[in-house]
Order: structure tokens, then sequence, then C-alpha cells
């Protein structure tokens, strides 16, 4: 497998520094948080103040502070990186490290059945967020990608929580404008709500060839304890070869363990159309 | 295994709020963030306001650029927790998650050769921070400890990341005071010292019931590319029947395996008496 999905990484904070949008004390502290992404997870007070669209002094004194506070760490060479306080702190988020706690030794089960890569993502807004990647070790090229983010509608995962997601959020999602990355990616409106609706009927998102020209994933929707969908699970495949029929009950099979895991009680929950409860 | 160790978590922050310490914009902003730990995951505005010992005012206005930003989020309640975007750049420190992405399908092999409770720790001033924690499914009693800390003397991971931390560090931290968790845990300075020079004549810290009554606990160090120590694993397992010998071998070798995976040869790296690199 030389190339796989999701390798044209989109900055975690959106792709664009902020640039004098920055007005209150707490905007300029965060800017500078903002200014690191996956593109750019070290760098000098220079670029931070540039990317932070802060003057030097600003960004000086801003630094310091996150530094003393053990949110940036500076190395030898005056490059700061990010830091372990901040990564204590952020290791609270619900959606975040506790979810993939509860849903590590599912994922690792689902990389022992296929021994594909194996992916665990949430929704924000419009965009999947990777929370666990799982690869082998000798799974080459593949790189550090937890935090990365994607559009919905090109992805396994942002598929199957898009078709659980609120009807409202569907409608408007689905008008688009509908990012492409190759000929296969779904761009027309129409043939996402065939797709989204069939996702429900089946119980699994398929993307496939939609990222790279490549690779296909198949996702399932994992559920929270009122049966909403709260993530969603993948494996990457390349295209070649892929055996969906046999790779989606057992992603299935994970997507639903992690629900259990979670609190979800499927036999409990009554759905509606979109999958989501409708009492219970 | 009904009791496990490191089950009495201290506070990530360190175990007190800030209160009336924060009298700069970056400062109070902070100690927002830093209201949230281990212990409080969650909180109302009013929390959040006697914690970081700001008024309900200025609270309430930095829990909301905090929220817009991302860094925190509001559930239907009203109650606040961390937010997927604080985690997302908090993913990229150094320290947290790109050094557990490496570690973990070696902590897998330890955790599949063992079916012990497996951890991965950094060394933050006199503690250990844990990075991962890996359980089986079948694990009960286990929670969500990564971000939790402890003191360097009272764990294996702890024993391992001193022994092989700077003289002039050791000798400082040896001189205590050194908590006591349990009538085996490490107080005397002068026993300390044998114990670390043991660690680095064998490559293996033992701590034995020196957090809980009943658990023991075997660590390794694992090196950086330029030879440095900059992380240890361990695995934790019921003192009652516990096989050290056994244990030791296993858990040096997912060590090494995670220390090559850095870029460490050890073949390349000739070392002093306190396992530093001397050159190479």
């Amino acid at each position: 497998m030389t190339a796989l999905p999701h390798s044209r990484l989109r900055s975690s904070s959106g792709g664009t520094p902020v640039r004098g949008g920055a007005t209150t004390a707490p905007e300029r502290l965060l800017s500078v948080l903002g200014a690191f992404d996956h593109e750019h997870p070290a760098l000098c007070l220079t670029d931070i103040s540039r990317r932070a669209g802060l003057s030097l002094t600003t960004a000086h004194r801003l630094v310091r502070a996150l530094t003393e506070w053990g949110a940036l760490e500076r190395d030898e060479s005056g490059v700061y990186h990010v830091g372990l306080r901040l990564w204590e702190v952020a290791a609270l988020a619900p959606r975040g490290l506790p979810l993939r706690q509860v849903a590590l030794p599912y994922l690792e089960d689902l990389y022992e059945a296929t021994h594909e890569n194996v992916q665990l993502a949430v929704r924000d807004g419009g965009e999947v967020v990777y929370i666990e990647w799982l690869a082998g070790r000798s799974s080459v090229g593949v790189h550090i990608r937890v935090g990365a983010r994607w559009p919905l509608h090109a992805t396994g995962v942002g598929l199957a929580l898009l078709a659980h997601g609120e009807p409202e959020f569907q409608e408007s999602y689905r008008v688009g404008p509908l990012a492409s990355f190759t000929p296969c990616t779904i761009t027309d409106p129409e043939r996402l709500r065939r797709v989204l609706a069939e996702v429900r009927r089946t119980g699994a998102a398929v993307s496939d060839r939609q990222i790279t020209d490549d690779a296909l994933s198949v996702a399932a929707p994992v559920h929270g304890p009122d049966g909403t969908v709260t993530a969603a699970v993948s494996v990457v495949v390349p295209h070649a070869g892929a055996q969906v029929p046999t790779l989606v009950p057992a992603v299935r099979l994970a997507a639903r363990g992690i629900s259990r895991a979670l609190g979800w009680r499927p036999e409990e929950t009554v759905r509606d159309g979109a999958g989501r409860p409708s009492g219970r």
C-alpha cells in the first residue's frame, strides 16, 4: 500500500492562521496556540508572531506566559512546541482521550481481525476529526494523523456521522459546496442523499476512492448511551482487492462493541428513519 | 485484581486550584483551563470562577472566549468540558501523542505477552506523567489515568526515569522529602541511592507495593535518538504471584523496541555511569 487516504492533511486550526483577527486579550493568547498545527508543530518566536498576527513584543509576552504555565515548551534551539501540561488538560476532553480509551480495545480487535489501518473519528461541524488511528508497525506510509480533519462527505467515517446527524444539518450540508478530491468524490447533493439513505439502511458507509485514487474505507456509527451517533469507526484498505462484504461485519461489530462499552443498549432504543433515538 | 496502583490520583494541575495568583490577562485565561483536572473534568461557571479564583463576571467572559475558540465545550445542561479543539492542538505535544503513537505497537506487544496493565510515562519535574495506559477489556478497576501524575520515587517508571536523570537532579530529588504511600515506599535517601544504582545496573526498575499494598510494577527506560532517557515503560501486576524475573526481559524488550523506533542506536552510544550518553 503505497499511498494512503487522508494523506493531504488540512491544518487542525482550519488551515489559515489568525491574522489581525485577535482583538481581545483571550483571543490574542488563543491565537498563539492556534499558530501550531500539523504542518507547524514547532515554531520560533518570529513564526508565532507572524502566524498569530501579533507584534513580536506581544507574541513574546504571551509565549512566555504560556511557557511558564506549561502550555508551550521551549527546546535548546529556542524553538517552541506544545507542552505536556496542555496535553494533560486536553486529555480531559470527553470527545478526545476518554472516548479513545473506551474504544481502544475494540479498535485493536478490529486491527487484529483485518490487519488494516483502523480509525476512530468524531464530527466537529462539517468535518471529521480523527481521535485514533491504529496502524501496524509494518504499515509504511502512515504518519501521525490524530487530530487531522476532513470534510464529512469524502470519508467513510464522515458519511457514517453525516447519515445520522440532525435532518436539518444533513440538508444544509448536502446542498454544498461539496469539495472534490478525486473523480470519485461525491459532489452531487442528490447522489449524497441516496448514499446517506443507504448508510442508514445498511449500517455501514463505504467511501470508494473519494480521497485518493487507490483507497477505500468502510465505516460504521458508534452510538452513545442515549442512542445518538457520537463517533464512527473505519478501516482503510487499498481499493484494489478490497473485500467490502467481509469488512462490513467486522467494522460494524467493532462499532457496536464501542457503543455498548459507552452504555448504549440497542434493544432499548427505537429509532426513527434518521437513526436518531425516538424514545426509549 | 481488586485494587490497582496509582488509584489515588493527584490532580494533573498539581492538586490545588489557582486562587488569586492570576494577575495578568494570560494567567487569568490559563487559570480557567487549569480549573479542569481529573477530579473536575466537568464544571459549571460558578465552579470555574471559584477554582480559578476569578470573579463570576471575569470567568464568564473568559469561558465565553474559550468556548468560541473551541478550547471548552458547553453541554445542554450548561456544564463545561474541555473541547476538541484544545485536544487537537495538544495532540501536537511531542511528549504526548506523537511519543505515544510511536510506542503503541510495542506497548500492545507487551500487553499481548503479559496480559497485564501496561504504561508509558515521561518525567515532568519530580513527577511521572502517564502518556498511555493499556488495560484489557476484562481488567476491571482500571479507569482513565492518562495524564495522571505520581512522584518519581514511588513508581517503577519514576525510578527508571530518576535513575537516568542528571546526577545533580537525582541528588536534589533524593534528599527529599520523599512522600510515603505504604510502609514499603522508599523514603530513605540512602536506600533510594542504592535502588537507583541497581536500576542502572540491571536496566529495570521494580516498585514493590510502594503505591498500594497489593501491586508491583516493573519498568525499563526508553532512550531518545541521542541516548538520553526520555520515557519509561512498565507493567503493573498483583504483588501476590508476581514473576519479576519473567517480566523484566519483556519490559526491557518493549522499551528497547520503542527506543529503536525513536531512532536510538545502542551500539553507537557509549554511556557513563549515570546511563547518559558520553559521546558517539
